[in-house]
């Protein structure tokens, strides 16, 4: 049994990261921490009963390995402690995600205590990055903005099929991915009837898309993105745009993707056919409820002939398969199990 | 392997049926029918990829239990050629859960062709009738409406504290309830922002409510049961009074209900201390969504005893607890599981 | 012109009173306070570009009538003062509108600091305190909860047709009604698809709605109130149950409502005829957003003859007839003007 | 006073032509026409208690204008009847917006039966076209997200700043653009909590953005247009992209679009300062429900200088700026009345 620890489990990551856990064959929760007293089902009234308790961060014990839902900044604080006492480290947070120190500090406005561990982290998207994940200490757990982009995109880029100069990704949240923490944006009475675009310009998600996607291209890769809030819970829909530089059809980049991830069992390829009668007509794209509380991606695609734009639809949790869930899969990689383990159960319909 | 037939595979209930029923470890699923062409996830995207493809309503083949989610009065058609075969029928429906004729004929609008089977039929709550239903061949599975108020009310009903006359219980309930099919009260312009009374004099449920309660008191029981649509998808949330014929307090019901349950793993008496402080103070009585997805039903309370009433909060998901997910309970109890096999998951937080 | 003041501006209250009072032909809006220095359009985004300008508290200047939108306990430290200088007062929190001390006191939990404002104070339902309004300097405008449950009892109450000590109230809310302030049961990742019952013994407005009942009853009146916030905006739907202790029918209900109502304009019996028909069936007891951000409100029934039941539903929008729109309906009977005047626009469909 | 003919009022935009009409000082309903016998507040719930009633169809009297909320190919047949009679014809819907036959037919996909009426009729954004409106006798009223994307780009596109050729326009709908008639993903239960992308290749409005643009322009204009279903009611967001030609800041675009709207009452460039604070940091950018329910359209912007992009936000409610109450604005200026007459009302907050 694989012993873990939850840094910061009463916010919605950590609270998604518990619930998985709990019921992964492998794994026995070592601990879950809070500064508040409050029960657990104060927090997470869906586990009311179950025999879990909150210590105080103070009470950690060695584990196997942490899972951190915490500010920007406290892991880096936080890991060389744990990495000491043998555990590794998945940090479910943005410390550890950038290669180029200038750029963490400029996006996240303050100085970086250790430089050395965001080296050595790996990115978290198994797709990816599996090999590496398999060997590391520290994963760097990947944005969920960011995680669908570089889903939907890294086929098309990585085949060198657009101009990757004018990549423009609509980024639509459910207010999940706002967290826990109470909000103006993620207030009832603002948002219910509401659309919320906000840091349009620079959203910290786009550089790792753009490092990611980079890595991929021999040319510069500019994310054009802007996230909006929408008024669902769970879910992120990038709508992705991308200008063909060579030819293509729907059906070639179909054929593209299904062979770029078709090895891959939690990110699908969605190919229903494109009929004209009207109650089914809306589902030839992938719906982002479809993959809430999962660690499943639908990506879907179309192109339109006439005017020469690809554009493409990647869903999926901003705490599943972009957050709690993909940390899962990768700690099932780096102790040795089987990829999927924990977390095949599908989505919900109607959610 | 118990092999598993689902009748009616196209809509919300038979969809949960068959979400669950798939990752059962005792249950192979040997068909599930629609009478479309559609694939799998034109119905339910949730399950994109999965390996399960339709079949018509002919071509159904030897099974041990069916599984029925159908239009009233289909599966008293049906049910006797599957019994025939040897197969147990569970009805996902209202075919089967009132035990007077008169009452069904007058309630349905129809004439009753298997009434036989109905007064065979065990009526599904594994909480009232758990022996019953072990060795039943043909299981009413409950309405949703009518298992929170059930659930919610037994305890008070059994004990004999309260005017049986004077139950009212305002039902509540989310747009899954209502089905797959389109329907005016379930068009989102129309509900989105809305709250929508209907039926509210002579609720089919209300019958079911009243006869299986009957069976816990020595007086007539009348439940005054107003059902409303309201603008979320899952859930069921009954708000039930009653009027105290002996002394109580608070305490004293908590300690009722939580000895009526004690030995039940499903049904949670929610008893979160219920404190002053503001951002808490909403925690004392059960959310309707922290059971949503799942076999759960959590039971809160309390009582004014200024005025001298109960008030008791009893929320299930209707294609869950109150619907596809007990009829698995009511499966396994047939076929001598353990009673929760299958069936553990909890919800999610949030949704 | 009736020069105004708008003590409280930033809130969903004040902003609908400033809404409504800036299209009010007989209405100079003097100032409206804010503590803050942002924008309007900050606070109400639908008034950007309109050339209204907050005014720090400290800088109010001699008006004819105050709206006050305040946290309970400010009222009554500053109605003094514009009493003083000629002003009338409009409360539209709760500081004056209980005629017991001690009922007050215990159920705001706080001294009061003018009780005899409190006793000079009208109890603002044009419907059942007309004359008494056009002669107030002071009026106590009505809870939202307390509003629906007053209009939609006070014909049945005042017949003398039911027993009053069992009056059932649901109370269903939207979010605005927990107001602009950021709280846990209004952060959109916990409501929105979820019901949050809260306060259901002795909730405030049950006192309110008991007292004013009361002064139509011979006999003693007890409300048994449940509040439950739901995922809607604008909106307040009291579900009423009512026990007859004579004989009834649906349709002489009807009558005796019409009837009670025939003066009013904005209370509106709502007899829809109830048929069977699939897509209609939902018609025949009033939409809650019907009346959303509007000054009407609508009353439906239905009585259960086999099981002798009553059930009313009361709608009304908690800010407008239940708030700043029945705040202005009484001011226009405050100086004379027609009762109508600027609040004759209707709601929206859809919403 | 005008008299006005509402053909095809039972519908989403019917019943708004009808909401604002019934309060337009100048204007007098002559008739409203239905199909069915149900009362209008069978329909429309909001105008319970007013005065109106439908007629049928084939009871219509001359009138000064016809409004038209109908079918696509209906107008076509219906108009010629009414211009002969020596009424206007406002069309609410598709039948005369396009100038190229070949187009419209293959958009629509239907042969036009009155293509001199649409090479007559003036497209009906004031903004663009006033005097050709002043003098018309046919309107064809925009689509919504066309009216979005115009209002939005003109500025830029007349000014010459960007590359037509890449213009992305990704449109958010309400489900109220979606129409009263059921539809899959409009029914509450799917759409809740889900966005759904459709038509997503060649939607109807594309057409009509990149004819209007077009006039504006020397080179050719692309729209690459994404429209998608998000759970909210009222309101299109167009988030737009561009991509700069010349050098440009976001000053200098602001600029540029109050220059250009300078005169116009009903568009307001959204001119918000972009703190750092948290709390307000959301609201540089205009909402969408800000407009909701009136004839006002907001613009904001935002351009990041970094990847050289210009982001734009165009939002009105499909149903008002972008339907009814354009049609209203267009009616006062083909009578001569002041342009704003019965369309000042503001929108409500929150909605």
């Amino acid at each position: 049994m694989i012993k873990v620890g939850i840094y910061g489990a009463t916010g919605y990551m950590g609270g998604e990261a518990l619930r998985v856990l709990m019921t992964h064959p492998d794994v026995e929760i070592a601990w879950a921490t809070s500064r508040s007293e409050a029960q657990i089902a104060d927090y997470h009234p869906n586990l009311y009963g179950e025999d879990i308790h909150f210590i105080r961060p103070e009470q950690t014990t060695p584990v196997d390995v942490v899972f951190m839902a915490l500010p920007t900044g406290v892991p880096q604080e936080l890991a060389p402690k744990f990495l000491k006492e043998g555990a590794k480290v998945i940090d479910l947070g943005a410390d550890f995600r950038l290669t180029d120190r200038k750029v963490w500090e400029s996006v996240y406005k303050k100085k970086h205590k250790s430089w050395s561990l965001a080296m050595e982290a790996v990115y978290g998207i198994p797709e990816l990055h599996r090999e590496e994940i398999k060997n590391a200490r520290v994963i760097a757990n990947p944005g969920c903005f960011a995680s669908a982009a570089i889903l939907g995109l890294a086929p098309l880029v990585k085949a060198g099929l657009v101009d990757t100069s004018k990549l423009v990704v609509d980024g639509l949240s459910g207010t999940a991915g706002a967290g826990a923490e109470l909000a103006r944006p993620a207030h009832h009475p603002e948002i219910a009837n509401n659309l919320v675009p906000y840091n349009v310009v620079g959203h910290r998600h786009t550089f790792e898309a753009e490092q990611e996607l980079g890595l991929l291209s021999k040319k510069r890769v500019h994310i054009h993105f802007t996230p909006v809030y929408v008024p669902i819970v769970r879910g992120i829909l990038d709508i992705i745009h991308a200008f063909p530089t060579k030819k293509v059809s729907r059906a070639s980049l179909m054929k593209l993707y299904k062979e770029f991830y078709k090895d891959e069992y939690f990110v699908k390829v969605y190919d229903l056919p494109k009929e004209e009668k009207a109650s089914w007509q809306y589902k030839p794209y992938p719906w982002v409820n479809s993959v809430s509380g999962t660690n499943f991606a639908y990506i879907g695609l179309d192109y339109d002939e006439k005017r020469n734009r690809i554009v493409i639809f990647s869903v999926l949790d901003s705490i599943g398969k972009g957050g709690a869930h993909v940390g899962v899969q990768n700690m099932n990689l780096m102790f040795g199990l089987d990829e999927t383990t924990g977390l095949t159960a599908r989505g919900w319909h109607p959610v």
